[in-house]
């Protein structure tokens, strides 16, 4: 596994940094949910621009928590307890969360998913959707299309950009590198989707095709061979 | 100096920690400020207490990211341009944000504070004031004074709690003690107040005098004593 670089200290602070970014920004959703209940729906609607803006700025914070947390375990994530769970449900949330907090107006997200039950660790699989379509939504002109489907006995999930950029290739290239310094510039996330990708015995790549970009997520739908996976 | 402990690669996600931090909580400052200036007097007035809620967890999270970004500078704090500046409205400032950010409805806080010139780097200095008036409404049963006054060519803030809790000295010393984890819970402020004080070329310590709880910081007013002291 590729988990080895990093001093025991940072992943510690990885955890710490999460657990002090979530707490306050929890208080502000909470403030965000009692204001627009005590405004009349019209006074809400007037400014429901400010509202969303207030809103992104607070969820960015909780998933930049959340990255820090899944990270702080990515050492120890193959003894995490993965469950059997509706993947179709959890790719559908982590994107509407991620498209909300990381969309671009110009951008549309366009899902293409097919029913599917398989063991993932949800939070850090859902960490790991949310950082693959912020990747996607980076890289695209007007378009992501992020597919789920079961190839055999994995799970598949292809984020298609459209747009043949090389930028995300090259920074999955660095941050895997041997030797990459896991805390330069969009470094973390792509560490975040290699590592809970692996630790779920499978692996995230990126490829162009055409005029398109594709991050695909793989993992195996079972736990016995996510097992099998975990030791290769 | 005490900063050596750290690998070089924790400075850096410091660095980073504060960067990411302090992005989004500046959007959703800004997008409250917005709300704020749209909705009427009458409306706000209604609505304080929410508003209150979300700002002071903004400004939390604005106060996270300057610790984590002023933690980063420790290990080249030594060469950080001091300016001449009026220490009173610094510390009026610190103390004021702090109040505002951990203050404890039972605690009152109150200033004594004589007019004073001297050099400090506003940012970090300010950064330890905050941290050490948090230390200190936290030690506090009903009331902390914040007092500055020159003592001979030093600056000194002593704050006062009211109550001899062993907690702030024994922070103290187990953040600063030889061997100490960096990253344990409270530590980082301890280290924050320690190194800024110490790269000014002065102190902080804690006591407890009586039924009193003192947190004192000095360090020298003039550059020349500053370098002076940076180079015991």
């Amino acid at each position: 596994m590729a988990e080895k670089a990093l001093p025991e200290s940072v992943y510690k602070l990885f955890a710490r940094t999460g657990h002090d970014v979530r707490g306050p920004a929890g208080v502000v959703s909470g403030a965000l949910d009692e204001l627009e209940r005590a405004l009349d729906g019209e006074t809400t609607a007037r400014n429901a621009a400010f509202f969303t803006m207030a809103r992104r700025g607070v969820r960015r914070l909780l998933r930049l928590a959340d990255r820090y947390t899944v990270a702080s375990e990515l050492a120890r994530q193959m003894d995490a307890p993965a469950q059997l769970l509706d993947v179709e449900a959890l790719v559908r949330q982590a994107v509407a969360e991620a498209s909300f907090v990381y969309g671009r107006r110009q951008v549309t997200v366009a899902l293409d998913l097919a029913p599917l039950r398989g063991f993932a660790h949800p939070s850090s699989m859902a960490a790991a959707l949310a950082d693959a379509l912020m990747l996607a939504l980076r890289a695209a002109r007007s378009r992501v299309v992020v597919a789920l489907a079961a190839h055999g006995e994995m799970a598949r999930v292809v984020l298609t950009s459209d747009s043949d950029t090389a930028s995300v290739e090259e920074l999955f290239e660095a941050a895997l590198s041997p030797g990459a310094d896991p805390l330069d510039e969009g470094a973390l996330p792509v560490r975040v989707i290699d590592g809970v990708l692996r630790a779920h015995g499978g692996a995230a790549r990126v490829e162009r095709v055409g005029a398109e970009t594709r991050i695909t997520l793989e993992w195996p739908l079972s736990e016995a061979a996510r097992k099998a996976g975990g030791a290769r």
